[in-house]
Order: C-alpha cells, then structure tokens, then sequence
C-alpha cells in the first residue's frame, strides 16, 4: 500500500557530455529535492526524457534514485513505452530495483480505445503487482484518459491515483469530487484514488480544490517553494498558496523562452536543465536527441532570471 | 467605461411553441437572476443559442432584458456572427437597443488567423464605440485566441475584458497574472482588464487565483449559489467557496445525462432549459432547430435532481 | 430534377472599391467561365466569402449571376449559416431567386452532432423543395459528414449530389464506389447521388476513379482547362487529364504564397481575385473584412506566374 | 543504392499460440507475397505491429523474412521507436540482419518538431549508412512531414523514398510532381525520391498520377491483385486499374467491421490477421496485447467475404 500525497516532482534526467546517465548530478539534484522537503520522487517521467531512454539507463535512473533516495520518500517509475508487453519489461526491471509505485500512460504509436487502455492497466497490474498510478498526458500519447476510464480503474482497483496532466482542470476537478469527497484520498483499492495535477500553474487551485498534491517539472529547480504552496493550500490558506504560486508562475516563464526554435516539451524539459546547471546542480544542460540546446541567449536570460528569483547558489 | 466584475450570467433565451422568443419567460429568467444578486446580464450569448436566431429575434432579446434590468445591472450582447461586417450590423442594433458592452469571439467558419482577429477586433471596436469583452470560445469558433494576442487587444485599448470558455485553465491563470497582478481588475483602457471564466466547475479556482468573475451558464438555474460562490472566493474564504463550488459541480451533471444523443452543447443548454422549466420560470424547454429536444427520461430525472437541490419552488 | 456532372466552379465575387458587389466584373467572371466551357455555377461558396455576405449582399449576387448565365447550366447558391432557420432564409431567397440546386453545409459555431445534421438537411429539404447538395467541408465547419451520413441522406433522398472538400479522398473514393458503382451519377433521388471533388489538385484522381466533377476554385482563373481535365477523365485517358491536372497543380501554387500572414482561407481566395484582377475580369482584388489584402509582392509575383501560364490578356 | 518500385507490402507479423512471432507462417505468408508478384517486402511496419515487439522479436522477424526472401525483392525494416538513439540500436539490428533499407517515423510521445525530425533523419543516416524512407503517419506519431520537410530531406540526400500514409492525398500528389516530374522516380540522391502511398483505396490514383508504387496492408490478403492493379496504372491503363481497385476496395470493407469494439489500428491489423489464418497462411489470428481478438461473429463474416472474393483455398 502506497501512501502518496505532497509535492513528487518528475525528476529530470542529467547526462554527462558522452549522453550517458550522469548519476553523480542525479544524486545531487536528488538531495536538492529531498532538503527542499518534496514528498515523494517520480523518475522516468516526461520530464526525464524516459522515452529517449533504453532499459540499461532507465535502469540506472532507478538504482541511483534509490539508493540516494534511501526509502525516505516512495519513489515511483514511469514505464512508458507504446504497448503492453515493452512496458512490463519496464515494469519488472523497475520491480527489481525496488520502486515502491508504477506510473502508466495508455499506449502510444497504436491508436488504442478506452476498453483497451484499461486493458493495459489490468495487464501491468497483474503482471507486475506493484501499485500502478495512471498518467493521463494527451499531448504526448494522445489518448485521454475519460472520466468513465478513470472510474473503471479505479473502482477495480487498478490504479491507487492519477496524475493528470491532460490541461483539462475541469475534468480533473470533476475527479477530485468523484473520488476524494472527504477529502481524504488514499490508495486504498477501495475505490477512492489519490488525485494529482501535473500543472506548474494551478497547483493552488487544484490542492484548494480537493486534490492530493502535484507533480511539477519545475519543483526540480525550486522544490522548496512548492513545498510551501502544498503546506498552505492544504491548510486551506488560499492567500499563501497564491502568492507562493503566483511567483512560480513567473519563474514558470522561461519554459517558453526557446519556442519556436525547439519543440515545446524540448523548450521546457530544456529550460530546466539549464536552470539546474547554472544552479549547481548538474554539470550539463543538454537533452537527448533529437532535442536541440537551449540556445545560448535563452540561457543566459535563465540565468537572470534565477537571479532575480534568488535561486542562484 | 464599464465596471465588471462578479457572477455575470449568459442568459438563456426561452422560446413559445411557436419558435418565437418567449418575452414573458425571458422577463421572469431576468428576475429570477437578478433577484439571486447577479453583477450582470449576459444576452445572446452560446447559452442563448444566439447564432441559432435572426437580427430581428436577437433584437427582440435584447430589448426585453434591458426593459427588464432597467439599469441596476450592466447588460452585455453577443454579437456572433461569421465576419466583421455582419457582426458589426449586429453591434449596430445591439447600441440601439442601448447595451453597455459588446462579446465578441473571433470570425469563425473563415479560417481566421491571430493578426485578422485582431483587425477584427478594431473594426468592432471603432465601428461601434462601445466596450468590447473578447469571448474565447475555441470549441465553437475553432480558434484560441493566444495569450499575445489578448495582450495586444489589451495593450491597444480594444478590449476592456475577457471571458474565457477556452477550457485552457493554466493559460487563462497566466492572463490573469500578467493583467490584474493587484487583483483590482479594471475596464480603464490602461492595458489593465477584466477577467472572467466561462467555467461552471472551476469558477472557485478562478476567482481564488484573481479572476474578476465567472460567466457560468449554469446560473441561469442557480444564481444565488454562484453569487455566495464568488463573495467567498473574492473574500479569500476558500473552504466556503469549494462547498458552494462542490455543491454546483453535482448540479451540474445534468448537462451529461443527454449526450450523446444529442451534441455536447445541445445537452448542455437543453438541460439548463428543462431546469428553467421545472422552476416555473419559462414555459417550454425547447430550443431552436437543429437542437432536438432533451429526452423524456432526462427530463424526468432533471426534475428529481432539482428537488434534491432545493430549487423546485 | 438536377442533372449535374462536370466542373462547377464556386464562383468568386468581386467588390467595388466601397465593398459592394461589383455585379459588372461577376457578369463578366460568368461569362468568362461559361466561355470555359463550365457545365455549372456554384454561388456562395467559401471561395465567394458566402458568409461574409449579409442576406442583401447575398441576394445581389444570385439575381446577377442567374441572369448572366441565362439557363445555360443549372445554377447552385450556398446557404452557409450557422444553423437551420437562419439557413432556411437563405434558401428561400435563393429559390425565390430561381437557383436550381442549394448546397448545404453541416451548422456550425453549435456542436451538432451527425443525427442533428441529417435533421438540418431534412428541415432544409422540407422547408425549401428544392435539391440539395451537401458540402463536406470540415475545416470549416468542424464536423466531418460521416460515410454513414452520407448513406442516410442519400437513401432518404435529401441530397442529390456531395461537394467532398474534406481532403479525405480515401473516404471520398469508398463514396464514390458506394453510390455510382455503373459511372452513371444522377440526382434521382434513387440512393444515387453524384459525387464531386472539392479539390484543385486530385480532380483528374477523382473523376478517374468514378466521381462525376469537381468544384475547383481556381477553375475561376482556368475554367477551360479544368473542362478539358474533365472531359479526357471522362473519357478514361489518364495520361490527357494528367498533363492537364499537372499544369493546373503548378497554377495553384500561389495560394501558398501569401501564408502566414494571410490566414489559409483568405491566402487561397484572396491569389484568385488577384489572378481575376490581372486577367482583366475583376477592377479590384480585395476581400472583404477582417481578411487582409494580397501583399503587394505577391500580386507583382502572381502577375508573373499567370504570364508562364498564357493567362494574361 | 536502393531500387524501389511498385507493390511493397507492409508485412503482417503472426504469432504462435504463446505470443512468440511464428516463423514458419511468416516464411509461409512471404511466400504467399513473393509469389503474387510483390516488388518488394516492408517488416515491422504499423501493419506488422512493430513497436509492440521488443528488440528481440524483432530481429526474429527479420532474420526470418531475409532469410526467406533470399534476395529476390528488396527486404525493409521499420525502426519505430519514440527517439533517435533507441531507433537508432534498432536500426543497427536491422542493418546487421542485412535489410537494404530502413523505414523511419518522425519522433513520437516527444512533440518533435519538423527541424528536430530533420535532425532525427540525419543522426539515423549517419548511424545506420542505409537508405532511409521517410515514413509519414501522423495517425500514429501525431507530426505530419511537412511538404518543406520532404523537400528538405529529399534534397540533402537523406532519404531515398516516402511512404505517405497520412491521408493527405493532394499534398501526396504535390510531392510527386515537386520529386518526380519525369515519372521516372529514383532513390539516386539527388534530390529525386520514390514516393509510395500507403492506401490500400486509392492506390491507382496515386500511381497514375506519377506515384512509384503502394504500400498497402491488404497486398497481405491479395498481393496479386495489387500487383496487377500496379501494372495496369503503370502503363497508364486507368479503366483496368480501376476495376482492380474497385474490387480491393470492397475487400477492404471487413476493417471497418470491429469497430468500435476494437480500436481502428487493431480493426484494420485484425482482419487481415484473420484472413491469413482463413487462407491457410497462419496459424492463429491474434494480435499482440492490448490489442483485444476481432470478434467471433466478424471472424465468420470475414470468412465469407473472402469465399465471395475467390481467396479461400
């Protein structure tokens, strides 16, 4: 039983100059995020480029995560790939390293119906035993999740939360309501799920309104802060949640900053990474390909803007 | 100059057997809100079906709700139409009729792009006089209108707010940063507007996160909640607006119940006017062709949802 | 009963300086293209910024046009409008008028949903006795007519023929296949409908493979060379309709050339009215608003590329 | 270099009872194809369900096709995988199989951009050193290869040829004319390519209008109908081409009769898989997870419908 709740930031994927999984930046950015009192990690995700990854360095993502991590705070793996049975090798491999939840998004590529996603779900649930938390992220796999898929799951007991990343904050309110009622959600198989936004920009709006917590890829540059915005929208302190979100928002920025130039989820992935090596945090900025740079204006204005934001070291 | 701000509702417009405009009803609707302390009255707008009706039935509306509201509230006109100049002769009859503000989406069936909006814009605003609220409605008009360019509307006068139906709820939380940062939202043609949700379900959130207010069909059958809904919010006072929100979000169910047998907007306006009907406030619950009519067994089910809320007289 | 196969141009209109309707060059445009050899008229199309017309304007064109063409081929009038009985207006001024045929497009703005459309052509059929043509044209109206639709519309003898400006030739084809399986289209309200491209680009492809014409817009600029396509496809020699297709691909490559600073729509219509100008036939090339003038670059560069191709007077 | 033409089937993938891919009827199904004449032998296509093999599976499939094949057509190989590097270890797989070839998507799950898709082509060519078809399906991968994009791959020698399964058939027919304005298509890097349409529907269109061939997933059905409906285009025959295709097209119909039990991809995969067992070609018909098995009901239809076409044996 996974207990899940807070701040589980999707931990970027730092790589030395060879594109090998750099582990030592990964230790470091893990730290960061553990003292800026994040409740949870979530690797393999979007933001750690999982896709771009193949099994040998998704697998030392986890070893390292973990060991740093040290059973502190329950780490979860992404396990995306476009069908069933890639992704329960993912799921395995992740097993056997000793992550304590699965994060699944319905395939990809193939053009997969609702009937079948939760399919997939029962698959990896029954194969691999793990808590499984689905991940409903259009943009990228181009299936939404329903509100009636979401329902399936969970009243069979598939899936112990969501993280929905969908843009639709109507929808995901419609959720919060349907499974956290009291506003207690626990992964519990009873039918009530942990709800989570994977928005950087209504996080406030989303934990006032009932939801158990985010997943923001820029609590990886400032994890204290959304630590803070979690502690008072969960004590229903709308003022302090906002003004705390508010000032992400703005340092949010930078993720539009190399638009067109790179893809949008390039341009923001990036904005991180670059933001974490000028903190510090990572010896190198780049992504994998086919993502470009930054280009070195858009860093350079990063840096600046960490400044005014007082996140430089 | 116009002040807005509060729960300004898209008025529905109630027909006769006949097809024509049902004044009476209409009248009794407008009491109905304004009793429930509505801020303003929002007519032909989608909720009004008001492209689904002619010039003369659109004037027809108009006149009765400003005889109705008699002033004690701002009333704003959809001007809905393909292009500038049909819409500019609706924007014409709408200052006739004497209305305080003009809503004004992009042309549609066109393929519009972001500058021609623009030019749209100009030419409504010059062509009318009058203060214009951009109405982004993408689901309808197939165009979002992009955070640049309700900066540049803003930025050169020609909108004085913003009603967004756009669904984009982390888009519409950065507007409201970069043009209402003291909270003190303002139709002063100083750059600085007026910004409101067209959502039912996150109208808290909205107004917690410094929207100006909330354009939610669903008042039209509840008032009064949306009204205590938005002085919470505006207070500050979460936990008092996620109730009432909490509470509306059930009530608003009912917009599901008929899909998809009918389309997704006819489910939802035909189950706010079966409501209306069940109230006492109009006569038939029809709407125009070619909406069919909500089923009988939706009806019924309206009505036993209504007693459960306590909104049958 | 409709007899209609061959080109049918969507005819453009053209404006006086004061935005009127030039009704001299639409006189001189039909004759123009009934010198072309076209085997029908189709006013009020999107080509002809129907719905940019107010009913007035509308009722201009068809009166000129049904009087310069003078019974020599059927003539067909667009009713574009957002929804039932607004479009039934139309139709009745255009039967009044004396138009032998009316296309009819899905509502739009409002979600309608495919049974609701089959509504809309009944309404349309019933309240205006005259043949319908229903035009496909999602990016437009936002809503596909389904293959089903179609079938229902068909066997129910709403429709005599399909204008398919989807862009979904595969889809066409299966259509094509499913209702004039001998080659012999005819509006006989026998389940068989002639079915016409929308598509500049894939005529020859089209009535190749069993369709009766094409709508192409730029066969306002080349009417004879869009009947000579025709008659070689007709008469199955592929390599004749090739040639001819070929040149006329190379032609259509100045609808590309005002993008993006002209949205596609205006970029398209907007290079045939500069085209008309050129040829001689329009005194101005201008569109009406919010669609933004040719720039002048690339009128000077379409003057050219009508020279290449023998246009020019 | 590599010298394509004609009718390249993507082929199906079967499976033993235990989900392993089937040797013995795959060497049976390339049979089957090589002896209907096909012109050349496309692996580990959306067709045979490539990306929900793992690495492993699908070295097998193409180990086993090779071997086959024996040299007689040139042997493709899809790298799908969501980026650069992991296609990348596909694509050295493939190349140490001995394929001639290699078929390439744009990026997915990634929200590449056409300049990063570009770079994607480039880091695949220079790993690999095999000619590289671009393979356009947006459908799957959710980017469409841009017209700009073709040109600019085709132009620094990047790709050898296209496969267009997007469904945009004009823009299809535009690239044709852009690259192959002879009819005389050549993977010659020199900025001329191959194109090949990926429809089963309106093949002969594609190839009378200057197309080098088809890639169609029913040639697993009927390689030999494919073949004469290639010959008869290719030397201009439009009405014996046509009738092929008209004949093809009623075939295809059984893809549409799973859905929407299935999804439209496992619909479309299933049937064929289907026919192959009823053809004596496969063992079984299923397709990998969570692809759910066409129904009994359509398996018996489809049976008959194959009776109806002559292909039982």
């Amino acid at each position: 039983m996974l207990n899940l709740k807070g701040i589980v930031p999707p931990v970027a994927t730092p790589y030395r100059a060879d594109d090998t999984v750099d582990t030592e930046s990964l230790r470091r950015l893990i730290r960061h995020l553990l003292k800026g009192g994040v409740h949870g990690l979530f690797l393999l995700g979007s933001t750690s480029e999982c896709v771009l990854l193949d099994a040998r360095q998704r697998r030392v993502v986890l070893d390292t995560a973990l060991d740093e991590a040290g059973g502190r705070v329950p780490v979860l793996a992404g396990v995306m790939d476009s069908a069933t049975d890639v992704c329960l090798q993912h799921a395995r491999d992740a097993k056997d390293a000793g992550v304590d939840g699965l994060v699944v998004t319905a395939p990809y590529y193939t053009r997969t119906n609702q009937a079948e996603t939760i399919d997939h779900f029962r698959y990896l649930k029954d194969g691999s035993g793990l808590p499984l938390i689905a991940y409903d992220i259009p943009v990228c796999v181009h299936i939404k999740l329903a509100r009636e898929t979401i329902r399936s799951l969970a009243r069979e007991g598939l899936i112990c939360a969501l993280k929905d990343s969908s843009g639709d904050d109507g929808n995901f309110r419609m959720l919060v309501r349907d499974f956290a009622g009291d506003g207690q959600a626990r992964c519990d198989g009873a039918g009530r799920i942990a709800l989570f936004t994977g928005s950087e920009i209504v996080a406030d709006s989303a934990i006032l309104g009932g939801a158990s917590g985010s997943v923001p890829g820029l609590a990886n540059v400032d994890p204290a802060a959304y630590v803070r915005l979690y502690e008072a929208a969960a004590r229903g302190d709308a003022a302090a949640a906002r003004k705390e979100q508010d000032r992400l928002i703005d340092l949010f920025q930078m993720v539009f900053w190399s638009s067109p130039e790179l893809s949008a989820g390039a341009a923001g992935v990036g904005s991180f990474q670059v933001a974490l090596k000028w903190m510090g945090l990572a010896e190198h900025s780049h992504m994998r390909r086919p993502n470009r740079p930054v280009p070195e204006a858009v860093q350079t204005r990063i840096r600046s803007h960490l400044e005014r934001h007082g996140l430089l070291p």
